[in-house]
């Protein structure tokens, strides 16, 4: 099989983005890899656009065909890949598979969102609550959140876990999330705490006092409160991908695709054996470990889909680095921060970076990129040479692994 | 590059299909094909499903992972491909790229719509319009068929054409329909009109008057009526792809997927030198043309995407059967039909076929799959060795062309 390298990658500020439409920061995102890259003057042979849902956010189809054109890469070919919160993870597939085929010498992957515009009450979670099962599940009211919340429920007692445990995930992530100027929030919540001290909201004598306080940190999907939840944001994440031979004549320190995955898993929850484990992703994250003929062990640094906290404990543990029921309390021990054992989601995550669903695969990716070329800035692991991400569609329905290297 | 073989097919009715839905008709297809390849008891890599607007149409997102489940096809990977009316080819060509890259060695491609439920006056027409530039051409009123108005004005102006010549197209595909049992419609237009006189509506000397006739056939986009534009149907085809080095394993008869291409025009149709000439198109038949190495003398018969009939005049020309200007004449002297020159669309088409929009692109294959292993019954064109597709996506910025042959 061709090797794929990425050469350049672009990134939006994530957040809440009033003046920018989605084709504004699919642009944006792609000019800046492109510019990565130094292809400015290349012919790329395909586009792959990630989007959950630009015909419901946006009243926009056919955003890939549309893409090419504004970036005048006429006559790539363009195609709109979509698969709920991992679209960018299926695109950045679709862009290996484009060159690993022989069919693609150059390729551009890109995924976004544009959601903060949408002021409808319940709009956003109703159209991202489509993915799931429409007669057993959706029809009784369930939605995302509330199979996190059953999830933390499920997992906080077959563990004999804490829930502070799962705070601590969001309060490394939020910590995290200060030292990339990228993310959608730029505040700990340390700081969230001592705003809402000096506005006189409150007076805590801890962070989990602060985080278990009805006010200023309601409950969503119980357990789950506002802070263990990723928000809505703007944003996109582009990658140019190249036949690896060719890697060197574009970038100095081109990084390699070296393993990727993809698995199924039943659509209706209740249908899985155990829903504390994400059997896709064991499936997924297998198929990419063995591509690139790595383990657990070998990954320095790691990307997963915390659209709930309670997501990147047990990620954690399918993915190979914790023992199932461990992965909250390596993180409540520091194990995945920034110097730990395993560094987990240096970005911020989804919580602290922003969810803008399709740009997020392909944010994973380009955070790793940065991690390994050694230009994380404040938030860099030292000496990253490998990374993973897992990219989660529906409720674990569709996960997406995907394992880079230094060449 | 490795092979890829069609090793087996699958096909709903095409129509107004009042009981069932989007998955229904997804399953029936992916049921039927998987009968047809003798693959039931295998495992699948990957499966395509290409559609449209599943999410504006039938409240679902996530329909490739869902649809795996249904099938039982866990845990192998999913994706949704959106290319606007192209999405089935684009499909077709992300199942191949699975297959060529290495990755996948069985993959399933599906595509399929369901649209006839909608009961919202122009809803259909609106959502089919976010395909245009929203700024450009949308906010003013610019719809597909006003496109395709203006286009059928310029090329009988251009070259000296005249609409009856268009109309013709649309009266072979009626009569090739009604020898296809999955075609949306079962009556040629002949069988129209004499329904009409015997209901006392008119009387008419001979078909073309019946076909100007304001009150049976109205304008819809000037100087288009409503016999010259494709239905609004129900439906979805299926596609069983392999490695061809595996296909004898499976099937008697596999076809080679022997040339695909895929590219992309203009987005704002102004922008385009010459809006007679599809650009897009020369530029991914010739991509096919040459993967294959075959010429357009080569093509034993063609399914092209007809969603107004002077497309099909313009498409046989730019995919290289006859010289610019020169398609509605060829299609008015007999040379398309079944056992002319080259007969095209002998399924049909969209106009008679019908066009679920994500379906049509795999429909088209599927097509040519029983005529090149003889099995078109009524409409079997002798002897087809060899095939091609044009599928089209938006107004024509961007279009796939799939080439096929015997193994």
């Amino acid at each position: 099989m061709k090797k794929v390298a990425i050469i350049g990658v672009g990134h939006t500020k994530f957040g809440r983005l009033n003046d920018k439409g989605l084709m504004d920061l699919l642009c944006e995102a792609s000019l800046d890899a492109i510019e990565d890259s130094n292809t400015t003057n290349k012919d790329f042979d395909s586009v792959y656009v990630g989007a959950m849902s630009p015909g419901a956010f946006n009243q926009l189809s056919g955003v890939a065909s549309a893409l090419v054109d504004k970036l005048s890469l006429l006559p790539a070919a363009a195609d709109h890949i979509k698969n709920g919160p991992a679209s960018g993870g299926s695109a950045v597939k679709a862009g290996f598979q484009a060159i690993t085929s022989g069919m693609s010498d150059l390729v551009l992957v890109v995924g976004g969102e544009k959601m903060t515009h949408i002021t409808t009450p319940g709009y956003v979670t109703s159209n991202v609550a489509t993915l799931t099962h429409p007669k057993v599940e959706r029809r009784h009211g369930v939605s995302l959140p509330s199979f996190a919340g059953m999830l933390t429920r499920a997992y906080l007692e077959k563990y004999n876990a804490e829930l502070d445990w799962i705070s601590d995930i969001a309060i490394k992530n939020h910590r995290n999330g200060t030292l990339n100027p990228k993310a959608h929030f730029q505040r700990t919540i340390e700081d969230f705490m001592k705003s809402a001290i000096q506005k006189g909201k409150g007076n805590w004598d801890d962070i989990y006092d602060f985080l278990k306080d009805d006010k200023t940190n309601p409950i969503i999907a119980d357990p789950l409160r506002l802070f263990h939840i990723c928000p809505i944001s703007d944003g996109a994440a582009a990658l140019i991908l190249c036949n690896a031979d060719k890697a060197k004549e574009y970038s100095e320190s081109p990084i390699l695709i070296s393993g990727i995955g993809q698995a199924t898993d039943t659509h209706i929850v209740y249908e899985r054996e155990d829903i504390t484990t994400l059997k896709a992703l064991r499936i997924c994250s297998e198929q990419a470990y063995k591509m690139a003929k790595k383990t657990p062990n070998d990954i320095d640094v790691a990307e997963l889909h915390d659209a709930f906290e309670i997501l990147e404990a047990v990620q954690s543990e399918d993915i190979g680095f914790f023992k199932k029921g461990e992965g909250a309390k390596a993180a409540h021990e520091g194990l995945t921060e920034i110097g730990g054992k395993i560094p987990i989601n240096p970005s911020g995550g989804l919580k602290a970076r922003g969810h803008p669903l399709g740009a997020t695969g392909v944010a994973q990716v380009v955070e790793l990129v940065w991690q390994l070329r050694g230009e994380a800035g404040k938030r860099q692991v030292d000496g990253a040479e490998t990374g993973i991400t897992c990219n989660f569609g529906g409720f674990g329905n569709n996960i997406l692994s995907i394992l880079v290297e230094r060449m």
